[in-house]
């Protein structure tokens, strides 16, 4: 097998706590819980100590509660753990929600003010004022936010986020030609798998032999969530970054993997070189690079060659799914550059992002 | 059954010719040729009278020269003709050609040079300058160019052609828009079928669970033929429409069906105004409605209510697949209109295209 | 198009009523009831005059109420129909039934006590000693029970049901070698489409690139419906035909159209002949097609030739679905015969039989 | 990750040769030989040393060569080996064959008479009397007859084969069965894969929204296959295993995995315990685990609770694609047992099994 898709957490990883740190996850048997459950399991930093769900799975034991869909077995530790209910005073001060949004934002918030660190892949607070929209190669910056959270909220309690599935891919793949050339617009038509959706969120009936052009909430997301990740953070706030950006969302079916068609119109448009964005693209490191987090993939973002790549079945599990794959870079006859992007959606598009954001939060001393 | 999908010929056409004119296929057993006897069975004024494929079929009945893969059974008449080999000297004047364009470009010269009218759905003399590229409802008038070609060929022979199949079901989505504002700019990804691509064009293992962001020779047709079309005929000559167009084309596991996003930029749009769009849209008539073309839709274009259309599965049988379907109007954050569109690509955007044109000749008294 | 497929409703159909039956549709809103909705327009006997769905629905109309998922349009007359709720008084003493198993139970009796003609599609009734379990090309004596059963309720009203999806495709394909050769066991493995557990019934994550080989309750229902079926009525009663089955079912990702594969043991195997029974199937007719009933198919079962058929997607629509197609018949090394057949579900399987059914009553006077 | 899924080659082997030995791989480019390539990177006992494909690849690297399209990364090493045509004398005596039919029985044959170890995956020379059939867990005693074919070709070269895909699977499950109870009969419907086809053999025309009820060749190989691998080495010869076997092939819109149906006759019907046919299967050992050969599974069968276990896209991976799962034990209304079984079918069912003769091989000193 090829080691890239076969890594396991590196041993390497620098600043590793003495003895790993136990934490809980929220909405444990939902699509995302259970991503979180089968990442930490092995996880060199952290514990898999409490899971969380509704009121209704309380007091079963996991591997009971869970209708587990993943194609790994579930881990034999998980498997033993009793469901604890939403709401319940944790033990583990380091929290990871999947909750579904309907719930999300009300819980989160409360773990936040009893002092829990939540780190979390749901939408509700990802553009609070004083809460991080992470992707730690991008913006490790906007960390610096946290104390004002926790002057907020009266402790030491915050939440992070990270950000929605096809905004991480896209951001990625457009972050090395930002601090390149500067973009001015960006126009994103995304064909999304249907694990985005959750175990049941889209009927076979509905996809097979079908695209449906419409993911509820999906386009104004990726309209915003971009702006405040390649902002800045000022004193006391984030100002997002200028540019304007168009995303049109459609269902396909696949799997898992996010692929989408990406045209960019640039500030400095005198001096593209395709090389040059190409390399920038292949090159393109972050701190969790830097740091050596376990979850870190090599490269973030990886160029593949042929004209016909990436492919979701073929690429979404390079790294482990931590890494975004690029491909098809050409000019645009309309905005200046255009080329093809692919994210797998559960790993590095979400509860994979929240683990680093995690793994950042540690080697920074904010846990 | 709704009416518009099972409607039969129209009964009502105008100028119907007194008896039913006898008509050749080439490239009967191919994936076009198959739609072309399939559509041609029952056509009130065409009959299929003579197959014609390569050297190795030649020979055969058509029932067994063809390897048949169309949901509906193989007409019987078709079955018993006997295939004749390509360059056969033939009976009937009017040729429809589904030849593969390796050996179209050469095939259909030598018809038309030897007084055949050749009405092919091939791509290679789409752009010649004398050769009209037909949208009946758009472009009617350029059959003027007609005799301009008769003369180079010095005899009554003659090509019509029809665009790739995504190319109708954008340019006909666009061309009310058009008419009303002009348009500047089109940015369009497509999400196409494996039908597309022939029978064997696209292995499953190649397209299950995935999306191929990549279809060969697709992007500079969809690029270059809309502006033919929208284009003006002058005293001799096309004048191609400026505006320029981005397209990103992506196969997708659907059987039938092409789907679209597109973004427009208008020349006058200060005055847009969506509704009026909206009804544009769904008013828009052309000359095969106005004529009563036996394969006319009543409507060339519908537009299509509900946040989620259209879908390939639900709308590509409009009007027998006559039809383009639109949905999901709405501004643009970065060009000013954006919207979704759907052909079905085998029948509006190939076989079907064809016999339309051949039905305005007819009308038009070219055959 | 082949004709096949696109015939409408017989107009030489015998006994044509007057004028047409006003009917009602339970469960309207349902999958099976939808294909009510659509199968009933146009229908030359009945007409829709009454929807009926849960409490949630009531009041609206039916084009407001229904999330309508079929390949057609909605009928513009169904769209207007006030949704009726579950047990109110009726106007239609014809009433189809498509409520789910959990309610239909209770409603159909309820509805039947009142006098109701209640033609179910439903599970719940078929194996009650007193209740016509109908294909009405094999067992159109049987509603020789009814009049046992009207006197069990005290009225006119009584109930027929039609089998199993996969019942139907089963039975139809071996009753003609039940009359030649009497049958002394089945072995059936089936494999079904997603449309046979209504339009929510299969996730699109639990399906794509897979096989579940598990579909609760159906193998029990293969397993004893079609001796109910292929027996016979004696003065009160019915008496189970003698045979044993066994049924393993799979869901597969197809849309539309059970697939099986059938190995059957004969009483007489000495004098199997493999011509006989490919000609007993393709000849087989009954009363349906004797009265010329409307939905009734030219021929309840096709032979296909070739190695490699029947296929779901390019056979399930003969006969407008209400044909079965049956292929590769050959010795079986373990039993005496195997075959494969296949039926459209949600047509010859469900409404469509349940619409034939009605229609017969219509003829032999019963409503 | 579960420990199954990850588990790399097995460090504890036992008989490790000193230095890896050599091997070549015929039929490289194809799917088959892909495979091949994947499964030896790493591999602690064989190198890759030599890659062999048509006169058309020859002389290309082969990561020019082949169109790779597995969803790991081509290792690095294999990818710059020069391809050498077929027929060429090789210096890896060891030699992998996933040459396609049509040219493999000859090429096999003259490899072997020139003194090579041919271990090969094709058909050609499966059922010839003096090569052994072989699933090392059943039946590692007949590579006793390799002496005799090698005085038949007059050197120390010769040929092992493993079973069809399917074939694998079925004999496998059924093994511990045969053990207990000793079989009568089996009847089996397969849903197998199209990678079974390789990459261009399924078209996805042909398969989507669709099943294909036959498969060429196939059912003539699973009907006698078993019986030579269940049966007895004596001194000259194989004598079969005397079930008979029924088995109908169909091909199902999946990517890997065969799943089956089976029901089974014993011969001692009357002590049938399912608990302890449960038991026998999840226990079931062979000399592979034995002699902890480096790809043997730590169990060859997994016994998968559940009632709609296994499937394939959850259950195809288990031990790497090594192991067979079983689920659904149940009486047969007809026959006497009923279950479900489940191969990944191009690594246990191809390349894999094949690594593993090899595997034997070397360690019964037979290289």
């Amino acid at each position: 097998m090829e080691d890239t898709l076969t890594l396991p957490y590196s041993a390497a990883a620098a600043k590793a706590p003495i003895k790993r740190i136990p934490v809980a996850v929220l909405g444990a048997t939902g699509s995302v819980g259970q991503r979180f459950v089968q990442l930490l399991d092995g996880h060199p930093w952290f514990k898999l100590h409490e899971v969380v769900a509704s009121e209704r799975s309380a007091g079963k034991p996991y591997g009971e509660a869970a209708d587990w869909r993943l194609d790994t077995l579930m881990p034999n530790d998980a498997s033993a753990l009793p469901v604890k209910p939403l709401g319940v005073e944790l033990q583990s001060r380091l929290v990871f929600s999947g909750l579904d949004s309907s719930v999300a934002g009300e819980a989160e918030d409360e773990y936040a003010n009893r002092g829990s660190v939540v780190v979390s892949n749901s939408r509700n607070h990802r553009m609070d004022a004083d809460v991080p929209l992470l992707i730690p190669e991008i913006n490790a910056d906007h960390v610096g936010i946290i104390e004002h959270q926790q002057k907020r909220r009266g402790g030491r309690g915050y939440i992070v986020t990270n950000p929605n599935c096809s905004t991480i891919g896209l951001t990625l793949a457009i972050a090395p030609i930002e601090r390149l050339y500067g973009i001015e617009a960006i126009h994103v038509t995304t064909m999304q798998a249907i694990s985005g959706a959750g175990y049941s969120g889209v009927a076979s009936y509905a996809i097979l032999d079908n695209v449906i052009p419409f993911i509820s909430g999906e386009e104004p997301k990726i309209e915003s969530e971009p702006r405040k990740i390649l902002g800045r953070l000022e004193n006391d706030g984030f100002i997002d970054a200028p540019f304007r950006i168009s995303a049109q969302t459609n269902r396909v079916p696949t799997i898992d993997g996010h692929l989408m068609t990406i045209s960019l119109s640039l500030r400095s448009r005198n001096f593209v070189n395709l090389d040059q964005v190409r390399e920038a693209i292949d090159n393109f490191r972050g701190e969790p690079q830097h740091l050596h987090l376990p979850s870190a993939p090599r490269k973030p973002l990886h160029y593949v060659d042929g004209d016909d790549r990436p492919q979701p079945r073929l690429d979404r599990d390079r790294e482990r799914g931590m890494s975004v794959s690029v491909g098809r870079l050409r000019p645009c006859p309309l905005l200046d550059l255009r080329m093809v992007a692919l994210v797998h959606n559960t790993i590095r598009g979400a509860a994979g992002a929240a683990i680093l954001n995690a793994e950042l939060l540690e080697a920074r001393g904010l846990l």
